[in-house]
């Protein structure tokens, strides 16, 4: 039921999509449209656009689509008259749930919980998931620090009006080059690109440097170590000094592989580490899977790579999980109700698409699927960045969560638009990143194909 | 197709909830939950439980359902096939959207467009609505004082490290009692409870009074005139303050009737005083219409009783508007893509089914019956302070957005579990109010049931 290629009618955008722009541009921003999409005729891999232009899409809604455009699995759950007041009444899950919410959790988001971790609490999107992560985070340091007795009327009382010690001077340690949400708490750990974060106030937390590895990994683990330790001893002092600055970390945040900030890897011995660091300072560890999660590093989470028990306190999620959320530790869960709420928390549309993604991973063998393109395609990109030393550099990945770095940033963005009159979509990140984000279904015949396309765009550059 | 009544089996929670919530129990903190519920079964204003109890719903889901259970437009849009592929494939909207997505914004938010505004920017959630409301207030001040010419190096660095002048220290003014959301840049707008605010650190922002006001308004207009003088006062003092603090003020944000605080009302008078005080001192004015909005004060947007040609700047929604977003003047636009953005910018499903519940709002007269019902509800409340002065008083409202105090917290408590056992659904907020949440088909039929079932559960205390 998939396309058998790309097939392209017009440049892109074409001459409907910039009708339609001029008419959205009336209403909105329209700065960031790339095109207009025609998503009923859109089918697995395949983009439609509303020039009739089909393209291989390796971006996927900024890596948002787990099993592809329109899967049959996911039509037929959405027509199943059983699952139509789930559509038209939005509860407020946490005061009133329906019947099935404790079965449909279990069957999904529990099916695949973190080792260590049974608990989850379901958010809307990644920037609710991570705020009320840390949230989070913050009542249990502030719990811990007043030895779980109730909080004292000067609490209560200067929390209301924004003072301290009811609304604590605590901070959260962040990475530079890291990405959690674009909301004012996520945005003050939220260090990848300018634009992001101008003329929006923040908060005095401190920032460590995130490892600037040489690839691939396994030629340079001298010079990576080297690096690692030095972020790391980074990490040790950062936490001191703002502990004497009286803003102490009640938390670490950081993302398995950094993906807005430019697809920075690190090694598992580098996460320990941190994870080490977290624990003797008092600190909770909370792992960002928001952009991994999902089955696309070959693991059905990143950090599974790291090979650790315990691997965190917390773990965020949104995108492919389509559901936000985050699961925690017991210790996490906060100590009383209606600290971490909202009107909807969350939406059980989502948590019931997911667990219908999830029997589809499972039944179509997806992570072996993607293991398998992975490899291909980081193969392919060696062999490019061997036949273009000039223009490619640095390609690097874990399944199909590849990138490869381009000579500049004009020139990266030119071969992104070469590539997408081609028939391939692609998604830049970092300064001059090409990353690729395919769906799960990206099976090795759609490697090739873009293999072949991206040479032709390459020879051209 | 509605059912004609409450019918109850069992009290609330029955022990069909009580056992689903011990099971969630084994996943989430579970103490917010009332009960489990069964929406197949639930029908316009009658939400059935799992244990068969089906209760006159006067909250909502915390004001969040427009036009009831099930209604049957909603479920014939939802099997409709051409809708079957908006709701497998959620787009990144700010950059890939749909090829109706212009005329299904045209048609529904901006057909009933605050006065004034010709732009929206769509987003998934109050909290994120305001937060990024927010965030073009500051960009817009930040653009003003820089004289709308291009960020300094200085800017553009100091931002990465959340440092001043690229995160300035300016401020939002709020209001003491208001509820704007729960991620950290709204939590610090908001001061309605400690529970909401306590353990998570905060900015050093201005907090004027909202007035306290004497109901009925039109009996005590000199009184309450004097208490609305006294707060603007207040409200230019704090500007002049933060001003010369270095925390200028960007913007002021206010609920036209502050709902999570108490429902607190003020005149239309106070609000056009606000109004020229933001504009005196260059502050953007954001009314924040996310549980008002949506036709439930007796006009589409509360602020309309204002009368106000040039009511506000921004004008932010959610709830029962089903989508998040925001409403903006056009100097309010970011001046550049990816200041305001997002992966997901709202949801196109929620657009539709918006969509048609603005059809039906026209179709079925809504805002006529809201006027109706809501006039019998508070002559009613009226009617039940004067038969019980010791227990109710200041019954106000406005279209059926109503509330009205109990005279103690413990007895608001016992009266809502009495009237639930009983089958009437209501809420709570302030110290000790009860407020009235119908969904715009709460006909005067119900609201007569209403009165005579509580007229019952007040006779026994
Ligand atoms: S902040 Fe996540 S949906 Fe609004």
């Amino acid at each position: 039921c998939e396309y058998d290629g790309p097939s392209m009618k017009t440049s892109v955008p074409g001459p409907r999509s910039q009708e339609l722009t001029k008419q959205l541009g009336e209403i909105q921003n329209v700065g960031a449209i790339n095109f207009f999409c025609n998503y009923e005729e859109s089918r697995g891999n395949y983009l439609v656009d509303v020039d009739g232009n089909r393209m291989l899409d390796i971006y996927t809604q900024i890596s948002s689509i787990p099993i592809g455009y329109n899967h049959p699995a996911l039509l037929k759950l959405m027509t199943n008259p059983n699952n139509l007041s789930t559509l038209v009444n939005r509860p407020a899950l946490g005061i009133l749930p329906p019947e099935n919410f404790p079965d449909k959790i279990t069957e999904s988001l529990i099916s695949v919980a973190p080792s260590g971790m049974t608990r989850v609490q379901t958010m809307a999107c990644g920037s609710c998931s991570n705020e009320n992560a840390y949230k989070a985070m913050f009542i249990w340091y502030r719990n811990k620090e007043r030895g779980h007795n109730t909080p004292s009327e000067e609490d209560l009382n200067t929390c209301m009006i924004n003072k301290s010690p009811g609304c604590p001077d605590l901070s959260i340690l962040s990475f530079m080059g890291g990405f959690h949400g674009r909301t004012m708490g996520t945005l003050a750990t939220t260090h990848s690109k300018a634009i992001h974060k101008l003329d929006v106030p923040s908060f005095d937390w401190p920032i460590a440097p995130f490892p600037t590895l040489q690839y691939p990994l396994e030629e340079f683990t001298r010079e990576n170590e080297q690096e690692e330790a030095r972020c790391l001893e980074e990490v040790e002092d950062l936490i001191v000094k703002w502990r004497q600055k009286g803003r102490p970390v009640a938390g670490i945040v950081i993302e398995p592989i950094q993906a807005e900030g430019g697809d920075n890897h690190a090694s598992a011995n580098f996460f320990k580490g941190l994870r080490n660091i977290a624990s003797k300072h008092g600190c909770a560890f909370h792992v960002d899977e928001v952009q991994t999660g999902g089955g696309t590093t070959g693991k059905f989470w990143a950090h599974e790579h790291w090979g650790m028990d315990d691997p965190a306190d917390i773990v965020s999620f949104s995108k492919k999980l389509l559901t936000g959320g985050y699961y925690h530790k017991y210790e996490l869960q906060a100590d009383k109700p209606y600290r971490i709420f909202n009107t909807w928390m969350g939406d059980p549309t989502k948590n019931l698409i997911l667990a219908e993604v999830l029997n589809v991973i499972r039944r179509e063998h997806l992570l072996q699927e993607v293991n398998r393109s992975g490899k291909v395609l980081l193969n392919g990109l060696y062999d490019l960045q061997a036949r273009y030393p000039g223009v490619l550099s640095r390609a690097r990945g874990q399944g199909t969560f590849c990138a490869i770095d381009v000579c500049s940033d004009e020139t990266r963005n030119s071969i992104l638009l070469k590539a997408r009159d081609k028939g391939i979509l692609l998604g830049g990140c970092g300064d001059r990143s090409i990353r690729f984000r395919p769906a799960l279904v990206f099976k090795e015949h759609h490697v090739h194909m873009f293999l072949n396309i991206f040479n032709d765009v390459l020879a051209q550059i």
